[in-house]
């Protein structure tokens, strides 16, 4: 079995790994296609001796396809994505617009891949900075059963695309040539700074991205009752999420056990030898498949709880890996497809 | 009343900004000397139209001084405040040598001044993160009783003096110029990295800047059930630190009265208007004198608990402007001497 796989969104930062991802995995395609919106049409792309002309994304392009990996915004999977579906393409969607919806599954494949199982054509990818903190949090939930926790993010200007890599980049080069570099895809200049800024704010004073960490962390992790408190914090690094977790646990909780659930999990590693300097952080993670963990203690302010330091890719885990992964996930339990009657 | 005053480790970041806010805050100086190692002994600063010669600083030289202040590291205060104090001269100390000892008073001068009246001669200064956590803290504290908290830091390269700031500067310079730098002061790159290690490890995998924000903020505020879990994280920002803190209290809260309570506090300032795009951030602080706090909410993982970003200047609130507040604090209660019997 392989299939016509379709990326929407290629020319993105996330598209481009999308590509790479699917060659690079041996995911089976029998075709990979190219799209975006109509200003990027006819822009060639390379992958792997390939050269792929990006077609323009409309409803008519998903009829020739099984699979659509959707990276393009909210706003063009609301408006793509069930139109896809209505033509027997399943969509592995990695913006926000479906992921609170009760029909579609949201998965991060080492946690939930079971959730597939019932999709109705729709499945979505998590937020990055949520898959990247439950990466750490999971196996320690496994053992000790998580209750709540706090996390504070450190996260990459790759979070806003190439804009966001391309606005770091020219407000270094203009600082080292003398000159200044207006902020244009941030409201404040992000080189030498940071903002607990990321998405919208809403009434509360949270921020849509921090609701989207608590919400989503629920929704994978099954735990209804999971309380959580986040603030993210757009940082001047390149492309890897970090998140500082404080976690409190039902059960006691022992360093050398959580040490263990963290090396016995899949997609993340142990990082953690601070004698030796070694704990993750953005520059070594960057580009790299697990997720890493380190700085693993016992919280000094929880009866049963646990802090730790968790890194992870943000293009990779935080949003192509993932999605890819999901694909896999459908093509091995059989269901990369969208079910009669939808 | 004026006074001799002596900086030691006056060629530091610190260093100089005491020099500078001696001067600028008209602190009844009648004589500044400056002082540190042999080494740079003989190096000339100007300030304020005076120029002023490096002496190396040694025990006889506190014959002659009312107060030193010193920045030259813990080992230097170790070694030589005890020397000035046996020669009659106050030392306020912006090093972590005495700050846990129990005849040493602890000061964040709008916090608890009132300790400064039974000190034997030297006072500490707090580390940068505590003194700036807690100006965003202690307002809260009054109106609603800390009972704990967690905080996760984003520390500019200032902390780490000069060569911190130089090795980030020098790092995005080579990487401007298509070369790279290796790290010197750090165990990794700083340039479009972070790592969560500030100071040692110790044993129970916390650093010892950890510890330090948790055993100077129980002192200070005189809170001693006080519970507190901090990950310090060393990012790529000049020079001024960022804070996000989850606070629990004793009593309800409401934001509108943290919002008054932070705004009625001196020394710092609410910077918080998301709808603005309005929040602190270390770019916007650095060189200010009043902390900023912004993202003030609820928080949603405690019954009692409000979440905020706090940012301050290292090298003002974080050390050089809370160590001349400390002399201005002695100045005012007519405590500027060595007690009798001491």
């Amino acid at each position: 079995m392989s299939y016509r796989v379709g990326i929407i969104g290629a020319t993105g930062a996330v598209g481009q790994d999308l590509l790479a991802l699917l060659h690079g995995r041996g995911f089976p395609c029998a075709d990979i296609r190219l799209f975006a919106s109509a200003r990027s049409a006819g822009k060639e792309m390379r992958h792997g001796g390939h050269t792929y002309t990006v077609e323009e994304a409309k409803p008519e392009v998903f009829e020739g396809l099984d699979l659509a990996l959707f990276s393009a915004g909210a706003g063009i999977s609301r408006d793509l994505a069930p139109e896809a579906v209505r033509r027997g393409c399943v969509v592995v969607d990695n913006s926000s617009a479906f992921r609170m919806d009760r029909e579609v599954p949201l998965i991060v494949p080492e946690i939930n891949p079971q959730a597939a199982d019932g999709h109705k054509g729709i499945i979505a990818n998590p937020n990055c900075s949520t898959a990247i903190t439950l990466m750490g949090l999971y196996p320690l939930h496994l053992r000790f059963k998580l209750t709540r926790f706090f996390a504070a993010t450190y996260q990459a200007v790759s979070g806003s695309g190439v804009e966001g890599m391309q606005e770091l980049e020219a407000q270094l080069r203009a600082w080292a040539g003398g000159e200044s570099s207006a902020p244009n895809t941030y409201p404040h200049p992000i080189a030498f700074n940071l903002f607990p800024h990321v998405d919208v704010f809403l009434d509360d004073g949270y921020t849509k991205e921090e609701h989207k960490m608590a919400n989503e962390s629920r929704k994978i992790t099954g735990i209804e009752e999971l309380e959580i408190s986040t603030t993210c914090v757009r940082v001047p690094v390149m492309r890897a999420h970090s998140v500082a977790v404080n976690a409190e646990f039902d059960e006691p909780v022992d360093v050398a056990t959580a040490r263990a659930a963290i090396e016995a999990f899949p997609g993340v590693e142990l990082c953690d030898d601070p004698a030796a300097n070694r704990y993750p952080t953005p520059l070594q993670y960057a580009g790299k498949v697990p997720c890493g963990v380190g700085r693993l203690r016992r919280d000094s302010a929880f009866a049963n709880g646990l802090a730790f330091f968790v890194v992870g890719d943000q293009i990779l885990k935080g949003a192509a890996l993932n999605a890819v992964q999901i694909a896999e996930v459908l093509h091995e339990r059989s269901v990369l497809r969208v079910p009669d009657g939808v």
